[in-house]
């Protein structure tokens, strides 16, 4: 049968089961979450709210919690075997909370680092971080809006659904690889502004910046797997418009 | 049947040809690499082996054309359906070559910024940049020594080709989105080295920071447009140790 086939296929790859995997990249994100934080606050002087540097370090923070971290747990939820049967409609409310809930910390991260900029009199997207992260939450807020048009409001129809939903998927993807590549180019960055002088110079690789290296690979890291997770065929939902999704879901769950 | 039916499931998505989407991303690339020619000929003050910024100019055109676009190149033989069938030497050895010219333009492009750090007394490797990019340049030479040694020569046993080939594919696109990372930090950085005094500030965005921004987000595009074609199911080879690849095989090229 079809779902034989596909079901031996699937493990002719080498076999990961999903859940621990998920576990892992969850230790993961929580471990960078925790390095840039620890990283503001030891090294940067901590935060606050008023205009200075100390606003500027939560748009690091709230950039790996909102677009890295968050996002990946939202885009995930698709990837866990419960969601492939019964109701759909609690997990799709579950992944357009967690994306939004994502998408508020994001806006945050950006209004911190506009804050800071302003208040120090600097001019606001010139640099190619700068520019490749708007582009980010611009696309990001474009999939959360066209995500909940076309599968949470009622109206569209399955057509369109089908249509939009490769749409969604590749953008969710591309997406994070963005955010990825935009915290890594913005670490970068921040440790030439930040160690200028003297033994602290980034070239002379003081703690700070060994610490920081660090985390820009880490990140780096746990967006390759939380990419390949979700390109991976066999932890995907089997097309439920699909004559055989039954017999294919048997297949996977058993 | 399977075919038909893995056929359908294919078609579902929004159906792209292979070829022409090829041409696209070829034009794509020459493009990148026509602009980071110019940037380096126009604004950065050309080439050189003298050991002066003029060599470190090499850095990023040979990076851009080994590690971006001949990479890409390499990395997307097996999605042209004629290496489907028929003998598959000749194929392996185009793969492999393209690669190995891949990694020869980036070991050059590595060479370019040692020479130019070491002749300035600059130190190498502290960068986050540097990091990642060695980190990827590392992978890709682990890469094609165990493509090499695995699918080229003729000692390894079918059981270890087939455990070690989707390794070597998801290694394929994490490299290159490794490596698309490394392009944009390394422009924003390089920006923020060159663009300094007076008019010419990167925060004030002259003419030469909106074109390198610009080059910087056509990399990261071309980078996205090429591990989306990679993941891409209906693009893939029929795996040929499954009973049913020739029917697959006809139903995707017929």
């Amino acid at each position: 049968s079809l779902a034989h086939r596909c079901h031996h296929r699937s493990t002719a790859m080498l076999d990961v089961p999903f859940l621990p995997f998920c576990a892992f990249l969850g230790t993961l994100g929580l471990l960078c979450l925790a390095m840039v934080g620890t990283w503001c606050q030891h090294w940067r002087g901590g935060f606050s709210l008023d205009g200075s540097s100390r606003t500027f370090n939560w748009h690091p923070v709230l950039m790996v919690a909102g677009l890295v971290v968050l996002y990946s747990a939202a885009s995930l939820v698709y990837r866990i075997p419960n969601t492939w049967s019964g109701p759909k409609l609690p997990w799709k409310v579950l992944h357009g909370s967690l994306a939004l809930g994502a998408f508020v910390l994001t806006v945050l991260g950006l209004a911190a680092v506009f804050r800071f900029h302003n208040s120090q009199g600097t001019p606001n997207m010139y640099s190619l971080h700068s520019w490749m992260g708007l582009a980010t939450v611009l696309l990001f807020s474009c999939q959360w809006a066209a995500g909940f048009g076309a599968f949470l409001l009622p109206w569209a129809p399955a057509w369109l659904r089908a249509l939009y939903k490769p749409i969604h998927v590749f953008f969710g993807s591309t997406i994070l690889m963005l955010s990825v590549a935009s915290c890594v180019s913005g670490i970068n960055e921040k440790l030439f502004f930040s160690l200028k002088n003297g033994t602290m110079q980034y070239k002379l690789l003081p703690a700070e910046a060994v610490f920081a290296n660090i985390l820009g690979l880490l990140i780096l890291i746990f967006g390759v797997l939380v990419v390949a997770a979700l390109a991976r065929p066999s932890w995907k939902r089997p097309d439920s418009d699909s004559p055989d999704s039954r017999q294919v879901q048997d297949a996977l769950g058993g």
